[in-house]
C-alpha cells in the first residue's frame, strides 16, 4: 500500500466515521505532549542523522506509521529542527545544544500511545530530565 | 541566501549565542500556541491546497521564515495532516472536516509573535470559534 494513498491513519478503525477517541468518558482527536528534555547531549543535539534516527524510533514506539520526514540542520554545532508527519499526526522537535535542550512535542490520535514516546527520545537524546505536559485535542463539550 | 544555508533564525540577534528570548524577567527558548479552530469550513479543512495557503500565510505574519512544508491529504472530503518547517521552529496542521474542527499548533522563537497566527488561521478556514493555549517552551529557571 502506498502511503500517498492513505485513506485513514492505519491504527484507527476504519468503520469509525471520525476516527475521534474516548477515555473516562471524554471524547477528543488525540493526545498531544509537549516534552523539554534537559541537560541532553550536545554532540547529539546536533547531528541531524542521530535527531532523525531518534525521532523515527520514538514515533515508531507510539505505534504510528511515518509519511514523511525533513531535519534542517543550522550548521556545525548549531542546533537542528525537524518534523515527522504520521498517519495518526506529527513528532516536532527543535534543539538548542548550546544550552543542552530540546523541545519537541508528539501527537497522535486513535490507539497509539505517545507517552511510549518519552524514553526512546529521553534516551536517545541522554538527557537527564524532562519534562512533560499532556493536551487531549478537539475535546467535544 | 540559500535557506538550507542559513546558520542561525534570520529574525534572531546573530550575536546572542543561545538565541534564547526574555520577557518580563523569563528567560526561555520560545512561544508555543495550542490552537483548536472549531466550526469550521469543511470544505476548506478538506483542500491541501487552501490549507497550505492558510498556514503559510499564517506563518509569515508570525515574521517568521519558511524554510520546508508538507502536506498529505488523506483523501477527496477527508482530512489534511500538514507542517511547515520554519527557521524559527514550526507549524502543524491536522483537519477533521467531518467534525469542523482542526488541531494546529504555532511554535516560534526569537522576535516572531505566534499571536498574530491565530486571526488569520480563523478567518483562512472561517472558523467560528478558536481555543489557545500558550506554554512559554524552555525556561531558565
Amino acid at each position: 500500500m502506498a502511503l500517498d494513498a492513505l485513506e485513514h491513519p492505519p491504527c484507527l478503525d476504519a468503520d469509525r466515521k471520525d476516527y475521534f477517541v474516548e477515555r473516562d468518558g471524554v471524547r477528543f482527536a488525540g493526545s498531544h505532549l509537549i516534552i523539554d528534555l534537559w541537560d541532553a547531549c550536545p554532540d547529539r543535539l546536533s547531528d541531524p542523522e542521530v535527531v532523525d534516527r531518534v525521532l523515527r524510533d520514538a514515533a515508531v514506539a507510539t505505534g504510528a506509521t511515518i509519511l514523511h520526514g525533513h531535519f534542517h540542520h543550522f550548521g556545525p554545532g548549531s542546533g537542528v529542527s525537524g518534523v515527522l508527519v504520521l498517519a495518526e499526526s506529527h513528532v516536532s522537535i527543535h534543539t538548542w545544544p548550546e544550552r543542552d535542550y530540546a523541545a519537541l512535542d508528539v501527537f497522535v490520535c486513535g490507539a497509539c500511545d505517545p507517552w511510549r514516546a518519552v524514553p526512546v527520545l529521553k534516551a536517545g537524546f541522554r538527557a537527564a530530565r524532562e519534562e512533560v505536559s499532556e493536551h487531549l485535542r478537539g475535546i467535544l463539550r
